[in-house]
């Protein structure tokens, strides 16, 4: 099964939007007999990738295999009927298919007579494949709500100037934290105030020819000359204030996985009082404003022990010098209460 | 030089309220007659000590000092009348006295037909008593600003609690950075709604015996019940509401060198709009309120490009797991301006 992850994870397998998967056939003489990997959508599953470089071997092997085996006929017939077809005696799965559609691969293979076992380094296989996971687990795509503000809590200033709070540095890392998904999603009230592009550009400014989907939420018709609007990528307006139905539609009708959230406050608030933030990347730059706009919108929290607490994975700088600002990932908490009681330590 | 810098920092040797000074005596042969440094407030002057090691080796010989002597009657005689009388030739200096009332040493000596040099490793003398120079060369002391706030830059939530935004680790982790300072500094409007006790106490709640001076600035008359009129530390208020009117008191009817300000947003607003914060040190909180009281209140900015900029100098992380906060510490900002030119790489 470790070979089987290691072929998973090849260099070059994209991460969207299909899962990245290893299969090992193992011949009945206990040597490895073919191997293969998913090199992406509409290439071959990695089953029938080891199957053929195994051959004949296959009759009477173990097949062992990152997630289990289709059962459904996608761009490519199902892997369990290959299977069958090639004679294996065993099939060894970590993850067992979260998906609704392609799922029920193992009691297809036991209803043929093979023999089926799963959840040997389960959690290294989920960790292939975090946000297809997630998302076919909840129904919903995951959600990285990423804000920019001052040291003193302000995403734009009182005349609502917000270009710009973070630095260069950090403007061109946000872009290559969006590359990592397959949504980006803001309201119409940013596309007015704002008029961001939302696209992914490199490190020298160029857009990139894989560009996640832009979609903007809200009911409020909107001007068809701004820039979300124009051919750099696709663009959805998904016509609800609900995030959850949003990011449903998501998961549903565009098959998306992971949507990089940068609403503005009100939005944020709605997506925060739904728990459907499901961690937060945040850049602190070294102003100071002592006005202006907040990151987030009320969210209904009247005292300290009610406040929405969340747990701290990484900090960075980002940047240099006058460049420098500091980045936060958070994500959901996992650990007990606030503790409000009046500690020692304290003033 | 370098020997003395070594014999200035000598271990065990306090910060404050003198400064720290390392001696060398050379013998007219070349080799070192004597070493000396001072050990704190009310014992023997670094160079005294020296003299003192040396003896008679010293005459014709130079004097090696990491700042300059002192040419007044303190609880000590005068550094330049020991040098003189010990006959001594050169006398080389590092840095040199700040302080008005001490200083005029090296023109004392060159008056009394000795050679004086100064210069040598000044910026290694000055990063030995890094705030009683600031305070001696600006008139008063350096001040540190503390605040603790949420990921959204809130102080306290909106009913006004603020027991705890910091963790435990950060609230510690404030009491050891208080210990370095001589005063700390609150309004009277903190003593009237947190009425904190603004003590230092060591990692087992214990109260320090050292603590530093206790500072209530504001015109307000306070209940002397307030904690932070009790016994465990002096306290004094100065009833004004300018921040450099309390920091010139402090540095001239004090002796105060070091101001750790933890003053809520309106006193906060009046050190920053008047130019007196020195450094910033700001604990960030994994919490989200969506509302409450800020860390800073107005500063007259309008728009982005108005911003106050600063510069980041450290980010640690204190505390671990759901303890963890996010330390910045931050000083003036010394680059160009802020560039809000709609520059590429943002949204």
């Amino acid at each position: 099964m470790e070979r089987a992850l290691q072929l998973a994870a090849s260099p070059g397998v994209p991460l969207r939007p299909n899962p990245r998967v290893g299969c090992v056939v193992i011949a009945p003489d206990g040597t490895i007999a073919g191997e293969g990997y998913h090199h992406g959508a509409g290439t071959p599953h990695a089953e029938i990738e080891a199957l053929k470089d195994a051959g004949d071997r296959a009759r009477s092997g173990v097949a062992v295999v990152t997630l289990e085996p289709c059962n459904h006929t996608g761009r490519t017939g199902p892997c369990t009927e290959a299977l069958i077809d090639a004679g294996v005696a065993k099939v060894v799965v970590a993850q067992r298919d979260p998906n609704p559609i392609a799922g029920g691969g193992l009691e297809a293979l036991a209803a043929a007579g093979v023999e089926v076992e799963h959840g040997l380094l389960v959690d290294d296989a989920r960790a292939l494949n975090p946000a297809w996971t997630f998302a076919h687990e909840n129904g919903r795509p995951f959600v990285t709500w990423k804000f920019a503000s001052t040291l003193d809590g302000r995403s734009a200033a009182r005349d609502g100037t917000s270009r710009w709070v973070s630095s260069l540095p950090a403007r061109r890392d946000t872009h290559a934290l969006r590359a990592l998904c397959d949504t980006m999603l803001i309201g119409t009230n940013t596309v007015e105030v704002d008029d961001p592009h939302l696209t992914v550009r490199d490190a020298d400014d160029q857009l990139l020819a894989d560009q996640p989907l832009r979609v903007v939420m809200g009911e409020r018709d909107l001007d068809p000359e701004r820039r979300v609007f124009d051919d750099a990528a696709e663009t959805v307006q998904l016509r609800t204030h609900s995030p959850l139905e949003a990011l449903t539609t998501l998961y549903r009708d565009y098959d998306r996985h992971h949507v990089f959230f940068e609403g503005g406050p009100t939005l944020a608030a709605r997506f925060l009082k739904a728990g459907l933030v499901d961690e937060v990347v945040t850049y602190v730059a070294p102003l100071l404003l002592g006005a202006g706009k907040s990151a987030v919108g009320g969210l209904g929290i009247h005292t300290l022990s009610m406040a929405m607490r969340l747990e701290i994975t990484d900090v960075a700088v980002i940047g240099e010098g006058s460049e420098a600002n500091v980045r936060l990932r958070l994500t959901r908490f996992q650990g007990a209460h606030l503790d409000t009681s009046a500690e020692p330590g304290g003033a």
